[in-house]
């Protein structure tokens, strides 16, 4: 007799979310591309400020390139006291790391993080290897209806959220009902408010892409309708804000509250390595500290990461956190002065310099290089298809004749990308 | 006229999968039984070897534990020269972490580790943040067939694989089938080889709950029908090979070859932090370094871990490897003469002392926390419920003194766990 075949327990695949062959196939040719221009898979080593040695071997007979990859927007991530920071956990530990799960054993310099961390943030802080994990920790409980007392709710995304967000869509759907959005459309999210009794809504801070989430008419939601807010403010942390709250954090209340969680990178503005989550309330924090599947499966930041963060930590309590946001504020506006963007005036550190081809994006980017300007070419499935572009990250610690020179190196090429001036010019009477 | 409802658009939920709702109410009392009884969310500091000052505050004053916690198998995670690996990383650089995608701007050692690595273990190596973060960059790919020429294969999952790979499954059903069998049923699996043209197989190397994968009969499978593995060797990784190949590659020949893939951590038996995956082609490596999500989204190791990394690289290929692994195995072996496990005589540092009630469970592992040792009591849903106990994580760093008198302490508290001897003491003639 034959045996009973497998397929009588099979589950046909759905497709609703996810296509990898196609986006495999329709970017391999740029990927490829980008690699033999010599712009993806880069090494190098940190020099001074903004510039690294490109490639291996002796340090001196490397080409030296200013960098516009990097997102350490405040320009801490070569800061001694960072540094220093790391290696004095070390030291004091004697070890980097522990192999076990956070829900056992941790460092007591991680206990004392996050008490740091929840000060400054006037939230409970959970620190996190990075922001993908603190995420991956987050979308179940989410999905579960464990944050939002016991009622699943309609979890709805913004279509361009992070892929750190939306590779969890499938995960949800397993649990509860998932919708797409269109960027940034409060309209259709409303509509789901009025719809349903419980809606949560995940979208990013301020997205690496460009643009931002509209916190404000968010809240506003938040407070009609008691809309529960996830928000990865991955980019958004350390530039904004009296000790570095961020973006997100710094447009809601002194009390966070049980509608609201944030994720953010311990690495990016913040200068050190890891992320977090900013939760409201002693349930969530116990929830995730008990269900968060890192936090009990995988691992924590490691030692230097701890130390790296605490040393952040006391310049974020310094007056040098303020002077080191207004000096990105006032690089962002060389930039503005020169190029125009869809970002011009908004206050961010990204700026997608808009181009199409991605033939045409990954050639420009090669000749910027040349220049000695190292940018991130971006194209599908980063943006969508025929808009590709190039990425610049602003950061504090440019010199400002580096980013002009790389403004007229852009113009050079593209002079269509000229800003008009701000402020019009007095009519001539 | 009323708006249209979002609803016309939504997709319900499935529920084949998840049920966290469910998990996290079965599991709230033992989890908060744990905390209480001290047993979780502990924290400490390293001293010497295996043991670590509890708490917080001046070290002279904290009680000293010798912990069976951490799965530093060989005892590195405080070797001297891995901690200055990690710090002369850092000072070589001036900085601990670039925060940008490892699809953009590396540091030069992330190569130089990268290298190492590839010739040790004998196929092209990637070094990622966590092994969590290294199963999630490679699922997708798996699931879309990109990694086995273009045809999406049926992918069938142990039943106890470890969650970091179970997780993905909703991901992975969204792209093609998936399937889950009994633990090690290899007849179960060879069903489906015989029924599909196309088969993966995801697994542990070590469960993290004891005992392992039959991976000779699994290489059977795939000589016999071309079945694709994917092995999580997490646990076994250093523990086992000439150079620490760990349990799942060193059972395999010289070149791996285009149908399997091993992720194993740099932590664990390793002594760093961080994970790996281990690929077999050029292709496999250039579609991960295009298409891993966290390769292209997330952070890599930082300095401290590339560095520790790069000195545990050392270690493994010096005599000392060899050493520390037969010291393990002497420990392994002062443990199963004592007591009665279902891992006796396998010759991996994972045990599991039975328990069944989650409740009796605890009371154990506190009083062997009051007795001056460190355990982790494992309860639903890291293994079933009602099927409580204790799980015991030997080292080559631990004294033997101190296995026998964990020993006696568990002994003296479930004296029916007692060791048979191994060997029937000659018949009285």
């Amino acid at each position: 007799m034959r045996q009973r075949s497998p397929l009588a327990n099979s589950r046909r695949s759905a497709g609703q979310f996810r296509n990898t062959a196609y986006m495999v196939r329709k970017s391999r040719p740029y990927f490829d591309a980008a690699h033999e221009a010599g712009l993806m898979g880069v090494q190098g080593r940190s020099t001074i400020g903004r510039t690294f040695a490109l490639g291996a071997g002796p340090l001196d007979d490397r080409p030296k390139l200013v960098d516009f990859v990097r997102c350490s927007y405040l320009g801490l991530d070569n800061h001694p006291l960072i540094v220093t920071g790391a290696i004095d956990a070390i030291e004091a530990h004697q070890s980097l790391h522990w192999s076990c799960a956070r829900t056992r054993l941790n460092f007591d310099l991680l206990t004392e993080l996050e008490a740091t961390l929840s000060e400054m943030f006037c939230s409970r802080v959970v620190a996190c290897s990075t922001v993908m994990l603190a995420n991956l920790g987050v979308m179940p409980l989410l999905a579960s209806g464990q944050l939002t007392a016991g009622r699943k709710p309609v979890v709805v995304f913004d279509r361009i959220a992070h892929i750190s967000l939306a590779y969890h869509k499938p995960v949800i759907a397993d649990e509860t009902q998932v919708e797409t959005i269109a960027h940034n459309d409060i309209d259709a999210l409303e509509r789901f408010c009025r719809e349903y009794p419980v809606v949560a809504y995940v979208c990013d801070g301020i997205y690496s892409m460009g643009g931002n989430s509209p916190i404000k008419e968010l809240r506003e939601l938040q407070e009609r309708y008691g809309l529960f807010l996830y928000i990865d403010d991955a980019h958004g942390i350390s530039i904004f804000g009296r000790q570095g709250e961020g973006f997100a954090r710094s447009q809601f209340p002194q009390v966070l509250g049980d509608r609201t969680i944030i994720t953010a990178s311990l690495a990016k503005g913040f200068g050190a390595s890891g992320g977090m989550v900013m939760l409201g309330t002693a349930d969530h924090e116990a929830l995730f500290r008990r269900y968060s599947i890192p936090y009990a499966f995988s691992v924590p930041p490691n030692l230097a990461a701890i130390g790296a963060a605490l040393a952040s930590c006391m310049i974020h309590r310094s007056t040098e956190l303020g002077e080191r946001q207004r000096r990105l504020a006032q690089r962002i506006e060389v930039f503005d002065r020169h190029i125009a963007t869809a970002e011009q005036g908004n206050s961010l550190p990204i700026r997608m310099i808009a181009i199409g081809s991605e033939t045409k994006a990954i050639a420009i980017a090669r000749e910027l290089l040349d220049a000695g300007f190292y940018t991130s070419v971006t194209f599908f499935p980063t943006v969508p298809q025929g808009q590709a572009g190039i990425r610049v990250c602003i950061t504090a610690d440019h010199e400002e004749r580096d980013i002009e020179r790389l403004c007229d190196c852009i113009l050079a090429r593209m002079p269509d990308k000229a800003a008009k001036p701000l402020i019009a010019p007095p009519p001539v009477r």
